[in-house]
């Protein structure tokens, strides 16, 4: 029911992303949007890239006035580096008489099974789309997600919990972690274990090598009932999955503590269930989350996490062995401007996925064609959670 | 293209797979299928329901004299149990005036879950959807999809990596672990470590409790270029972590060493890429598989695997708190008759699923109404990867 | 959302229907859906096949005592036939070593391109799916479409409107010609021209030869709304083309008066708009409905109809010209078994269709997993109609 | 597999189109994509909207140097309109304290339906996306796929047939009819009744009022085998009712002689096969093409035709009755500047719709990341296609 596409490479002209199936009059929130894009952008590790690129959407279609129409909504940011590169990557015209191919597939990446899929005798072609300035997109999908689930009291926020293998270990609530990673250069929460990530992040960025690491994402204020378990295709769990393992050098996925989960015993892991009848909107309640609130595919209700882990960057100064193509020699693989640890940002682009997850799951939930008809619907429905089960027999 | 539904009851009259998208004239292998489905209920430390059913598809459409006709193919597996149920389980009539509702949701199953959404009074209602059971739908559509992927020299396996916090440890092939866990009680390939899970099984039954694990599940030789970089819903990474997700119990994916790649260097993970023009069909190769076999959501060729994290089965002899949701009262949760670790057994839908995913990306790749049709296609394919990049330039 | 699938062929076991996205605790109407199968095989000018089968439902799966339980819903109508057919058309086996294949394609069916699409030998194995009978499975979800959509006060009925040359003429609403054609042979409203439909039926039969016409379906009590014109995929008039034009046999699709349309003037053609506070639910209302009640895309309320033309049978006992595909030699195309007219049997069809756009629209717009909560849904959705626009400015 | 989506409103921004699914490699003939969108605005009856926007693609991502990269191509068509409209149409911001909404919807129109279901209190709302200018996003990917077609010897052609109550009447080849309408002024073949045609249409301008007719859409090269009768999804007949009828104003759709064949007898309307081994690439083949070059959802082959109604606009200078939706008081609908009579564009975006479902057809069936891989396949199937059936049995 909501569908979003992206679309343009990394020095091409733009980065579009195409929304279908928002409700009408959802007040678009372009200054918050923005805001998320200049999150996507920020941390503590980057390389020059972002400070060339300050991104902001413009509105292409789908809304007037700040709000929406009830069609597709076309959002564009443009890529301040395509003035130099407007020759190289010119969507018009003919390929030049002369230049530079580039010929030697990175490990890591999707150079040479990209050069395979589509026939390219230019990486370039492969390198332009399969780059991390896709999640552009993706993370003005999930703004807008953000925007409606705010409708709903959903919030969505994340942060690091490893780099290589420094772990974030203060204990705190899910609040203060957030809150924490929000105003941390690396986007994680406790601030001694920062030093040492950052310390490490320098010290292999000299060494010409790259790091990877884990983050969390977490929703708050999440309602009982979305996702199923009848089907494949409905479970809120396959969904977290396909979404958060899109985003690029995404590797490992967990709903909550999934792989710890396969050394507990039962006792030890499932979430008991309690009730106080004051707790509203679902007075049946958890005290633990280590399911990551998707119990048999179906959402629990209040807190929906999910774990990420994520591979060190495959574009390395100290290059990894690789054929030239063309040679077919042994080479050294090439170097483009990279970061040495993406986490902190791909973190960000967590939050967006998982925001997208839901905002698709109320949607279907609840109907609607306008933001008004489905907040009515989704009124009634919270009245239902409160009074669940306090009905006479066969009347739920 | 390739898609499959899964319908039936746990205690209902058969478990139903509709499959669409199959070719013409692929020569469906029924005593493979049922191989299949009988491997699914093999394996140390299950319950009593293995024993009852024996389990054996029937077609009832889309195929004649063991081929199929190009349209929708119906697979049908009784569930022998029926006979037993068919009055609480009965399609037809109304409920009796009386009988017991279950009303005391488990902890860890989509048990209050399903009741919420569904606004149901009775729990059986979201029980029999919600079990297990639902695999052997799952793998029948996998067998039909390794059958399908014969055509094209792909070979799908798998082992149990752990249980609890017992551990395989012998190193050796992917050949030699899939070749030792087929006929391994706990289907995994460490004899000495496989004692010890046993032991562990025993010992954890008897307290009453439960066990998760790890597998991992291997296809071998599979072409490189399915899948893709360009859209998320093009991502072989993101289709994997969708299926595999999708299996009742499973709370984590990765695609190769996805967890441990989040600790290593970029120079430590990254799969180096070699030449040999002897190597056929594609002479562009690896030497590891640290990536899974899919890098930037494109098949590298050779070798693709996924491990997965199974979470302890939920239905807990001695009961987790909960609460029953008529009487709003605190109780232990119900015992149903249940399964003290069933990791062996999702392996097997592990390998249906990672299967599925490949027959599809085949399907898609290569088009076709018929085997025939495909095949020729693929042989081309062939052709160009032996060449690969032995033209001219912008010839390839 | 709401989703079918039919499997199944004409002399095979058995005509499988899956339904996805049913919300739970619908009553599965079983005497009705029978009912609706029976119409299906009643009207004058059929063969003999109506005879031999008197088709009935059983549930596999998704249903329990009468009540869906949100999951998938499948659906069995068993092909009496096959008793006789179980060894041409078995699913198991092989085919036996001599048999006669069927090598003469028929113009007008899908034969000759079935046989080119799929490599088939056997024209048997086009046949089999290319068939009529599976209609059965379109009637059983038209039939559960029926069913959900009681609940929100639509009913879909139909008549015939012409059969070769010969119209039905006599001018009355839309409740009496419905309600005169379901008892009428050739369900239609005329019973003059009824006698010489009948005539003409029983003539053309004689030469050998077979006969088309027109079919109206018609839902009333619809509420305004429903589809949209912002995209393609949205549209209900695509919709009702799409489902509509599916159905064996028909070749003309018009929503409304659509071919007359292309002849009147603007002022002639346009359903003016009128406004009665006392009309409930909407009080702006038509007084005519030549738009078939779809404007640009979007339900007007209240009336929604579609015209179909169906062709002539196109197996004929006088056969056309043809060629022996193994032969390559001009021949007679081949008879079998077929009915002269089909035209009143499709009109069950296409109410079956034009039930299952209108309840896959209702699902849409009101979300939901159960009927209790689409329903309340649906009753804020009148509320609103009732008072729409009486609000203040910018409330509505 | 072959998907598009577009987006904007009419005095927006920009109409944007958004196609995924497309092979890498395939040339964007950027001259001959204006071209088309320049016809859409060519034909006599234009009102005044044609003159201000000269329609020109520019292309924002998925292409280099003119070819596609594999991933979604986005085409932006700016509307020149957009200056004089930036204050009343801007996305940004939000509503003025005043300013005059528009509260009498036209019959017709989405207006009153689009209100109703998007909780506008402006109409404006539902006119800028319920507007013919959204076919220039139809027409843009239609004229991609007319480019790919092309790779497979595919044309597509049309004309117009009738204006109200007038049709062209001459016989002659398709060629010739294609050929004539595309210098026609009204895009027809019948240079005397197109006389006719125009007076006509200044007649009825004169009196305020509008105009509508048919025209029909040809393909010519087609190959046999696309679509299929299995499920109604994969039906070619199904997708071409699908997208003609979701093209603003189609009322109505036939595939070949549709509405004509309900009249005739079986022996009249059936295309008989003929064989010749010297036709290329298929030798069975067709005199007729009564079907619309599909029979049994599967295309003949050679020629596949396609006839389209469309109402006359229903914007009209003499208004039709309606009422003001504040007001609730019976007024005339208003006018916005309008054509008289649309059904020479509507027939150039027919021809972009067909050329669409053919292009996935094709799509489908030849499967293929780049034109290369998918000419290869393609060249397979002629072959097949030329030895169809002179095999031995059973290799064919």
């Amino acid at each position: 029911m909501l569908e979003f596409h992206t679309a343009g490479e990394s020095h091409g002209p733009a980065i579009i992303t195409l929304i279908r199936g928002l409700p009408a009059n959802l007040e678009v929130d372009i200054p918050f949007i923005n805001r998320e894009l200049s999150r996507r952008q920020s941390g503590f590790g980057s390389g020059g890239r972002m400070k060339i690129e300050k991104d902001e959407v413009e509105i292409l279609g789908g809304v007037r006035w700040g709000k929406t129409l009830g069609g597709p909504v076309v959002f564009e940011v443009k890529n301040r580096d395509y003035e130099n590169w407007s020759t190289l990557m010119d969507p018009r015209g003919s390929a030049p008489s002369s230049y530079e191919e580039i010929t030697i597939p990175r490990p890591g990446h999707a150079d040479l099974g990209g050069m395979v899929k589509y026939r390219f005798s230019d990486l370039r072609n492969v390198i332009e789309r399969a780059s991390a300035r896709e999640t552009v997109g993706k993370c003005v999908a999930g703004a807008v997600a953000k925007v409606f689930l705010r409708h709903f009291g959903v919030k969505v926020g994340g942060f690091v919990e490893s780099i290589g293998e420094i772990s974030a270990q203060e204990e705190m609530s899910w609040e203060e972690k957030i809150s924490r990673a929000e105003s941390s250069p690396l986007h994680t929460y406790d601030p001694e274990r920062e030093k040492e990530m950052i310390e490490l992040i320098e010290k292999v960025g000299e060494e010409g090598d790259t790091l990877g690491g884990t983050f969390v994402v977490v929703a708050q204020g999440v309602v009982p009932g979305l996702g199923s378990y009848g089907e494949i295709q409905e479970r809120l769990d396959s969904q977290l999955a396909f979404f958060l393992m899109g985003i690029p050098g995404i590797k490992g996925v967990e709903v909550g503590e999934g792989f710890r989960s396969a050394t507990l015993r039962g006792s030890q892991f499932h979430d008991e269930i309690f009730y106080d009848s004051r707790r509203l909107p679902f007075p049946f309640y958890r005290q633990t989350f280590r399911s990551g609130g998707v119990e048999g595919g179906i959402s629990v209700g209040d807190i929906m996490w999910v774990r990420c882990a994520m591979k060190p960057i495959p574009t390395l100064r100290r290059g990894l062995m690789s054929v030239d193509v063309r040679e077919k020699k042994a080479v050294s693989a090439r170097f483009e401007r990279s970061d040495i640890c993406a986490v902190p940002r791909a973190m960000v682009v967590g939050e967006a996925m998982l925001a997208w997850v839901l905002a698709a799951a109320y949607r279907k939930k609840f109907g609607g064609d306008s933001m008004e008809e489905i907040e009515a619907y989704f009124k009634d429905y919270l009245d239902y959670l409160e009074s669940f089960h306090s009905l006479e027999d066969g009347e739920i």
